[in-house]
């Protein structure tokens, strides 16, 4: 494996690597690996010649009240979990590589999309995301991109961004990989006190409470979403920000599910904000029934 | 020339043109081609072994009390131009071609060199520009892109645009081509009746006269713009917009005239609105003289 944190020297190593017909694999990251990334990693790994990983924690994507410089960081071990899964290109570079002639030039994306959910808590989230992933595309040039399907919302900034600005990679989902007690992993994890942890099982509880309640035959977003928010309250420790339900491939918010859709779930232990989401499919039967 | 209005179909043709190691050009405008487009599709030509126009009145760069509508269009006499000039693809895509999606996603420049000068004055249109831009590019792939030097700003933002968003695309720019009288060729020219074409004579006379007033040794931006503003009066037709001295390669304004500058200026004849620039060179002789 080969690391490097210059832009030129990546694109002199991937030049070198790159054959005629093969596929190059990218996942982005902000470093502090785990089980999730590594799943990535194995994915690309099998569909890709040549996997390049980067880890950046970047910037733009984290607001003014946000500490970018508690974010966890390990770059010893990161290292060798890459090494580990066969990374062929491991890209660490500084801000000053990223963003060489300061912050001037973003990519933006309007509309539902980015502006409800973590678009609404988060402001400018987004835009840091779209844009450090386009600089990255760019630098890179990899056919595939991997992300996890834990960051539901980014999977789908990503999508339209890819596709609105006709960006020649094909972005690959892939599904969240959980703790044992169904906790989505999650760099962020690790700021949990053991009693926080605890507390933190309350998020794969609602997801699974809104499943079984869409299954049982409710197609009311509201109903669900009630339900999720009314449940919340069981855990003290836990701070309820939303739930919503959207639209799984469109990302659109949506009232009556008749179709496969996701509830999106955020909230906070201590300091910690959590996030996940699960599919909806909806109770086929039921509904059908309902209209006799 | 083949000629196509389908983004699958520009880019299976261009797959096919292009080979191993040799340059594609490209050459984005929105049509009615002058001997401004046609000198940058032969530079193209002479620089690329193929070479794409692309024909395309972006709706996104035109502000809400702009008349799209009214930009004058002949895509007969466009096809022959580009056919006599060597072009080898035409794309004539439709709005449905670039935003198939609606409009959604962004490419915006924060900062002086998209906010001053027809930034100020044409709110959102520089984004419409580096979006369309941005999404042309992704399409074709092109190694070179020529832009004309009349639209200096818009050379700027596109620069500033590649390089932020690491895009490897080399932008070339090509010098301003003017009628007989030292008006700059643009499309916007044919809105001009036969008295405000005489009075448009105004926009070179005050190049040059700011240029004369540089080489003479005024270094003071102040002192050259009010020269050109109050010259501008003279043209009771001409409706002045504003004069601004920027920095040739940075296009940051500029107060002290010390290195190659640029003044760019923009009036109103009639309904139509004229923007050109000029390079200014410091007169070294006179300054080193003020030192004594």
């Amino acid at each position: 494996m080969e690391i490097v944190t210059r832009v030129a020297d990546l694109q002199a190593l991937i030049a070198k690597k790159r054959t005629y017909n093969s596929l190059l694999g990218f996942v982005p990251t902000m470093g502090y690996l785990h089980e999730g990334h590594t799943t990535l990693i194995d994915k690309a790994k099998s569909d890709c010649k040549t996997v390049v990983v980067s880890i950046f924690v970047n910037p733009t994507q984290f607001g003014v009240n946000e500490d970018i410089d508690r974010y966890p960081r390990d770059l010893t071990r990161d290292i060798e979990l890459c090494r580990a899964h066969g990374v062929d290109i491991l890209f660490c570079p500084e801000v000053i590589d990223i963003y060489p002639r300061g912050k001037y030039t973003w990519v933006d994306v309007e509309g539902e999309i980015a502006e409800i959910a973590c678009g609404a808590v988060r402001p400018g989230h987004f835009r840091g995301v779209a844009t450090v992933c386009t600089k990255l595309f760019n630098i890179i040039h990899p056919d595939r991109v991997y992300f996890g399907e834990k960051d539901f919302q980014q999977l789908a900034v990503i999508k339209r961004v890819v596709n609105d600005l006709f960006m020649p990679i094909k972005i690959i989902p892939v599904q969240t990989v959980r703790e044992r007690d169904g906790l989505a992993k999650s760099s962020r994890n690790s700021y949990l006190s053991p009693t926080e942890r605890q507390a933190a099982r309350i998020m794969p509880k609602l997801l699974a409470a809104a499943k079984e309640k869409c299954e049982s035959g409710v197609s009311s977003s509201v109903e669900i979403v009630d339900a999720v928010k009314a449940a919340s309250k069981e855990s003290p420790m836990f701070e309820f920000e939303y739930a919503i339900v959207v639209d799984d491939s469109t990302f659109e918010e949506i009232t009556n599910i008749v179709r496969p859709s996701r509830i999106l779930i955020a909230g906070k232990i201590g300091k910690t904000r959590l996030i996940d989401n699960i599919q909806l499919i909806p109770c086929a039967t039921v509904v059908k029934n309902q209209n006799f």
